[in-house]
């Protein structure tokens, strides 16, 4: 059985960018944690929502019709379909939710898109 | 489209102990806030598994076989079908992720058994 997950201490064993590490499992999905910083790519998940949820500093989340931002105990689900990218002035931190295989990148691969499956 | 969720001003809405709110869907999921104190009941859930993650306080989640601490910043996910009891000595506030129709109580209605699919 898995362990108790202290996501401050996942965060600190990495420091790449835009690099979802997985943190746990429920059922068919994963719980990942992440650092953003800068702009990332534009992009969209065809056959799933996404959860965002900041624990540390600030996001904004562009749409192409509006744009959201997150601070931290902020989260916003991005619903399927819709093109979005992710920004950060300085370092933020966010917890992810989404469908075990989800790739980063969506439909836009690019040198953003991160190995798959990467546990902290 | 939904808005931006802030957890902290979702449970200033309520007060009620053991009673989840529903506070954003991700695909057929739920995201719930809740407010724990004192002891809840013993239940599980046969299909599928719980994540917990504490957002303020303390909680313990007391399985059949060992017991799991958590503070702000931890989360823990029950497997399915794994007997579990979560206590909290003083006011615990936790978000909560599980298929939607998910009833709290699981295998054991009670008088702690929520409302379904209550918002916050």
């Amino acid at each position: 059985m898995a362990d108790v997950v202290n996501l401050a201490g996942k965060l600190a064993l990495f420091s790449e960018h835009w690099s979802p590490r997985i943190v746990a499992t429920l059922n068919d999905y994963e719980v990942k944690v992440v650092k953003f910083q800068g702009d990332f790519t534009w992009h969209d998940h065809a056959d799933t929502d996404e959860l965002f949820l900041v624990l540390h500093g600030r996001m904004t989340i562009e749409m192409r019709d509006r744009t959201v931002a997150l601070g931290p105990g902020e989260m916003f689900v991005v619903p399927r379909g819709v093109e979005h990218c992710p920004h950060a002035v300085e370092e933020c931190h966010a917890l992810l939710i989404e469908p075990a295989g989800v790739v980063n990148t969506g439909d836009a691969s690019s040198e953003l898109t991160a190995k798959r499956g990467e546990w902290a």
